[in-house]
This record gives C-alpha cells, structure tokens and sequence, in this order.
C-alpha cells in the first residue's frame, strides 16, 4: 500500500491542535476525526459537539475498504473528498444534487436526488453537510427499511429544520457521525469523511 | 434581467440571523455579505472577524458586473460559486490548483498556480479560501506591481502561517475582505462571493 502524501503544514497544524485540546478522553480514532474538523474549521466548538455511535468508526472504515459508494448531498463536498478517495480505495462517488435536473414537488433537489440515490445504493455511506430536508428524508427511508446504510455522517449545517433533521438522525440505530447544534457544512462533512479515509487505509497498510 | 431564486428557507434563515444579530452599525452591503457567511457556518463569530476595506463592496460589485475573471485558491470554492457565477455575470472562473500540474519547488501547488493565474489576469478577482501560501505569495506581487488585483477575498482557514497571510494582505492598498484570526475556509470564502454576486445582480437588476 502506498502511504498517503503528508503535508509538513497539516502535521504542523495537527500539533498545534493537541498542544490547544490538551487532555482528552476520545477514542484515537474519534480524536483523529476531530483533529480534521477543527483543522478546517479552526474552531474548537466541534469538541463539543461532535458525536459517534459506537459503531460508527468500525462501521465506516469497513465500509470504505470494502469499496462501499459514497452519496454526498452537493457537489463541494464531493469536491472536497474525491482527492482523497482517488488516492485510498477509490469508492464510487456521487453527489445527490446531480442525480435529478429537477426536485419532485413540494421537495428540495437534494432531498429528491438522495432518495433516488438511496433507492439504488441502500447500503452505501451517505455524507450530508447541508441539506436538512434530505437528511430528513433518509431517517424516514431508514425507519421502514431492513437495509441500513453502512455510515450516515449527518452535519447539516443552518438555521431551519436543522437540529430536529440531526435529532431524527439520533433517533435511528443507523451507524452515525453527527455535530449537534446548529454548525456543520461542506467543509465539516469532508473533513469527516477524509479523516475516515486516512483510518482506514492507514490500518491496512 | 431576471431576478435570482430564492428558498422561501433561505429567507427564513435570513430571519432568524437578523433576529439574533439585533442592533448593528454595519452598512447594508457588508451586512449582508456577513449574513451569508453566518448562514454558511452558524457561526456568529463572524461578526467581529469581518473586515472589509473601505472600497472592497464598490470594487468587486464593479468588477463582477464588467465580468472580471474570477481566481479561486482550490476546487472546493470554484464548486460553491459556479452555480450563482452562471446564473448572474458568468464571469471566466479559475481554480489555481488547477492550472498546474505540479508546485515549484519550494512551493504549494496552489501557490503556484495561483501566481501563474496573476500572470495572466492581475486586475481578477481573487478568492483564497484556504492557502495561506498563495495569499501571501499574491501580497509579495501586489507590493511590486502597478497592476492591482479588482478585490481579494483573504480568508484562509487554519493553524500555520494563516494569521501572517491575512496581515499581509492588511498592509497592502487593494480593496479587500478579510476574515481576521484563524478561521475562515472553503464555505466562508464561497458565501462571501455568492453574496457579491447577489447584490451586484440586484443592483442592476
């Protein structure tokens, strides 16, 4: 396996962010996934607010060695982790916005896209970082479906319908990483997603 | 000209952000910049990080209506502005780490590209989301040129050398934005231009 190319300036970044976080009680692998966030996001709010099933780490990086496609909501999340899934386990990648030229009524684009997405890949690992309405929709599906996806990454970031979008995500047995409250976005569920891939392969070279 | 489309939720969110914010002394044209990155993010920080020199709105509102090119840092901010760039002015939109293939030696790739972007158009738009290295390898050119840069939108995210970057783009003379201390990234740098656009549009319109 090839090892994945190091930036000086991210393990400069990341010792700057252990020497601030100082003492902690996370799991390596959940403290990684933090690391990442608060790396682009600079904002240590996340330690707060980030929260992982306790199968979500297991859950995730299995599905993404074994090649499981990832369903983002919108392009600049798949923007910002197709780099990092082309160099690891190359899974299919696809946005949910792309999938549909136009919403079903009474719907947003996205939702419409991830429940197409979800009627073709039930199992595959869905990353949301801005579209509550689709993260909503999924829940639904999830609830009177015996296929479960492998990971849900729920990060939704905004002011309406978000946190009660996130709480339905709580209330699902569904392997999930979620950030509670009101933050989250493109830059949030890619930094999520990357971190995972950077588990992943790293525990299988 | 036709007007934009607006999510009856983006109006609320607007809403809710109006609400919180409360009494400020902020000209309309920055608040509403600043209303889109906080509704980027949900992060209110925002609001004393902000800063906008004194001719930045009057610059980039004329430069994206005369479709100035617009210069990007890296894809994931390319990707957050090509929706609204087509839908309005559709200005010549680059990413620097697109342009080439490798870095210099010494150098960030999104450095490199982004000078060989100056090269060609030192009176665009430029938007640096996330490497402190461009943004700073541009103020280096910016002191030594008469040719001056339309509006850099200076908010590079992060840990190492992002503070010196947006210094340094502070003792320059171009109209600028900036996102003071750490934070800033992909999404901020995106819903500062998207606004732009936004009230550029509907200054015309």
């Amino acid at each position: 396996m090839a090892s994945l190319p190091h930036h000086p300036i991210l393990a400069q970044s990341f010792a700057v962010i252990d020497q601030e976080m100082g003492d902690h009680d996370l799991p390596p692998a959940e403290y990684a996934v933090l690391r990442r966030v608060i790396h682009s996001t600079a904002d240590f709010d996340f330690a707060q607010l980030l929260r992982f099933s306790p199968d979500a780490i297991a859950q995730g990086l299995a599905a993404l060695t074994a090649k499981t496609p990832i369903v983002v909501d919108v392009g600049m999340v798949r923007q910002g982790v197709q780099a990092m899934v082309q160099r690891t386990f190359d899974n299919p990648l696809l946005a949910a916005i792309d999938l549909v030229a136009a919403p079903r009524p009474g719907c947003t684009r996205s939702e419409t896209g991830l429940l197409r997405a979800w009627q073709q890949y039930p199992e595959a690992i869905f990353v949301i970082g801005n579209a509550p309405t689709a993260l909503v929709a999924l829940c639904d599906r999830i609830a009177t479906s015996e296929v479960k996806p492998a990971l849900v990454i729920g990060v939704p970031v905004g002011f309406i319908g978000v946190i009660a979008a996130k709480q339905a995500l709580a209330q699902t047995p569904v392997p999930q990483i979620r950030v509670d409250g009101r933050k989250g976005g493109s830059s949030v569920a890619a930094a999520i997603l990357n971190a995972l891939l950077v588990l992943a392969w790293e525990a299988q070279s």
